[in-house]
């Protein structure tokens, strides 16, 4: 018996909206993605006062038919998958309700502009940039040398923590509340500033010991910066050398995705889940 | 029958113009080089509205002798090359006609200083700066680096500016319009500003929990440079390694220059072009 | 006779304390890190002038909680280990005595809150993050890297300090007082803060010829950072290639200590203290 | 005849000033190392009108002091040398002789304090910090990992520049003379302190279609910075793995010097100077 003869409509949708091999897939993820930044660029829009004033009327209504495409694009993944419920719960299905649900909120509450929790809520939608992760996520080596150092950078981080807290205490005693380090949490704030090279300049210190401390502190994060760096380009460079000994860090470039249990990342020749043993559509 | 008898002086001109194998070639290319160099100073100057005021006649007398200069080389390259139609609408031709028009157009317009569109036609003339990526172009490692880890480095910006766009909008939401943070677009410029390490200073958090994501977003910026460092480190030390397998990485040293179809990058002991099969000029 | 069978209270509570392989002493480690944690937040809600005066009760119950609570497990520590006064006198034994007894001075001049130096004294508390150096100490590939690096960093930034001054001075000369550049350490400080692209602002060039040489000096910051990334890179892919020839750059993942003498990194398969003689617990 | 008996107290005091292999030749450093730092640290003093104008007697005489030691240190080295003359016209023959001149010439012209152009000479003096070369240059590697790419980098920096005069060019048709770009060399160098993450804020964009170019360059600027980083860290790779076969990279660490030619970096086993045949002193 033939696989593709089992497929029926509810399949064939599975792998137009989950897969992008097919030309269907491929339309489906074009329209999903130019949608998503459509829908960023109204909530920004939105956001300008003056643009808001003028084109308001316009703005709720493209906000309507996104926020419809959207609804229509999460019923249907809830269909197409043979678990539903893991599907909602899972991160993706949990960032596409809440790409849905504010403006239907909006319209039980639609003539208190004010309310501040609303207008959050409102702006919530721009968390459906996190969508576009489904673009980013299994098709680069990035990730897998990020997460291989992971805890290596997550030490280095702790570090230079640790050296903020020193380094903050002793500028707010040395500099005093005059200069704008009124408090340690301020000068710890400050000195992170600093040492990543950032340097907003709406805190610097005046007195020359401070001055000094600062240069010090600067010095130091020029040199440190290295490490990081260090890091992540030794790793990167494992990771393009070696022959993928770790199944977990191996890419696969498909799109497939199980119709069961939504797991990702098959093999090219698997023809069954790993996960939950469910036969894939090729 | 040998290849010198055929030449006469357009194929004279075009070794001079197109080549920097012999010493006129050479004395053009220096020519060509302080030429332009001496122009983008001149408009640089013109800027400066005080300079320009106390020296309009020498800033105006030096532009024409310069745009003459280039109008010649525009019509020499025009004349020595086989299809000009080509040049003429390749990118060194597109940049070599923008670079000399602007200053007669200002002849047809010459009193009217204020009109801005004409301003900004002035100013074009600045992108004669694009004439030296002839000096870059063809002779350096770099590029071929930057080649390779290109898609890498596109998918690293495009996740950073996901996270600059959650990040604005959380401060958007934090800060509020006091602070500076008047819309998102201006909070997620901030952010940029911020994650790349810039950090002006025109707008910075003043509440506490505002000042801890910002914190948080700097600590992460400092963090994840290492990324694309890594990533060109990695290809570069590859590139350095390798016995250029791909031919397209291949470099070479020479200036030849087809005078047919104006290709470039030939082997060394190339006779023929590779692109037309035109005979070359040693 | 078996090793187990020597262990009285005094040994079981060594094994707690200084060891975290076993459930008792990665419970003690955990309640440490959170009373260092608890305590560096209480010292910078102090700091906060209105938080202070609202909660200043409750900050002061809570600090004498855990300055208690400090100074039962460094009198614990001094008991448990065989020669106390070498305790005493290391590094981690001076931090557990500054971090405990700043609490105890402030109860003699209780009322006198203005005195500077008893100020500077409470908030010496905040140096208890020191003691979370312990849990950074040897576990990491880092300092291992950054140790065999470090004459080579202190070599660049000694360069960078020289370019700094010769920068300075000139700036100091070009300048003038007018723009801030008020004397030869001012712009050397300012120097530093450019060089190292930090950029707070609060001062800058104001003429032509002093953004020109800024300009300068910013490209030159921007070429120089490579230099110190290169070294830690190339150190720490060494460190990961080696097979660690050099026993002290070799990392044990235990966390033995000795009784006696203190000495940590103790080899997996250690019996007796490499450095006193004395019999390890497993 | 062995090469200890040609010594008189010429040989002896040249073994001293220009190397460090004797105790005697190292105190001689140590002084000279402290006696330019202190005379740094006298400069920079004195140019704190403050302090100058109360402690002007003592740095007067501390200055003369200095001025006198290195009076006799640059005789000493014009004596003990074969060929003064090439020393005078060498870089530290200047370097020294610039460190003395300027307190002399002062008293010259000891009365006029505000000459503009006699307190640039006074300040020259701290261009002694160049004498403490000296301790940094031969013994390290990063000067040859420098070097070996120092074509790629400027070839880089070119690269950079042009981008800066493009983009500063259309910032200054962007934003306009209202928001600070009020010339395009001013523009220009507000695209350096950005591309290169600098960012002082004295001037900063208010347009959005300005604010959205500037995000451009910063993000431009975080992705090229690994460029430099990952040429250097290429190199450095390099230079520690290969077996040295380039002479000119070796790097010898004692510190013999050609008491004909001043000609230093001799090979540790080297009897005769291989510049000019002298015999060297072991």
């Amino acid at each position: 018996m033939n696989t593709t003869t089992k497929n029926h409509w509810r399949s064939k949708l599975h792998d137009i909206i989950y897969e992008a091999d097919t030309p269907a897939g491929k339309l489906f993820d074009l329209v999903l993605f130019i949608a998503i930044i459509a829908s960023i660029i109204l909530v920004m829009l939105e956001s300008i006062d003056s643009f808001d004033k003028k084109y308001h009327n316009f703005l709720n209504i493209s906000e309507w038919i996104i926020t419809i495409l959207f609804s229509i694009e999460y019923i249907a993944r809830i269909i197409t998958v043979k678990k539903p419920l893991k599907y909602i719960f899972s991160f993706y299905g949990i960032v596409d309700f809440l790409s849905t649900i504010p403006k239907y909120i909006s319209l039980l509450f639609g003539g208190i502009h004010a309310l501040a929790a609303l207008r959050a809520l409102r702006l919530l939608r721009i968390f459906r940039i996190l969508k576009l992760a489904r673009y980013l996520g299994a098709s680069n080596m990035l990730i897998s040398a990020l997460r291989a150092s992971r805890a290596k950078i997550l030490v280095f981080l702790f570090a230079v923590l640790i050296l903020c807290v020193i380094c903050g205490t002793l500028m707010y005693l040395i500099e005093g509340e005059e200069s704008g380090f009124s408090s340690i949490p301020v000068s710890v704030y400050w000195c992170i500033v600093t040492l990543t090279t950032v340097g907003f300049g709406d805190i610097a210190p005046v007195t020359p010991l401070g001055q000094f401390l600062a240069a010090l502190i600067m010095i130091m994060g020029y040199g440190i910066i290295a490490v990081p760096t260090g890091i992540v380009s030794a790793e990167y460079s494992t990771q393009g050398t070696k022959k993928h000994p770790n199944p977990n860090t191996k890419v696969s470039l498909n799109s497939k995705s199980c119709e069961n249990c939504l797991a990702e990342s098959h093999s090219d020749k698997a023809d069954y889940c790993y996960n939950c043993g469910e036969k894939l559509h090729i």
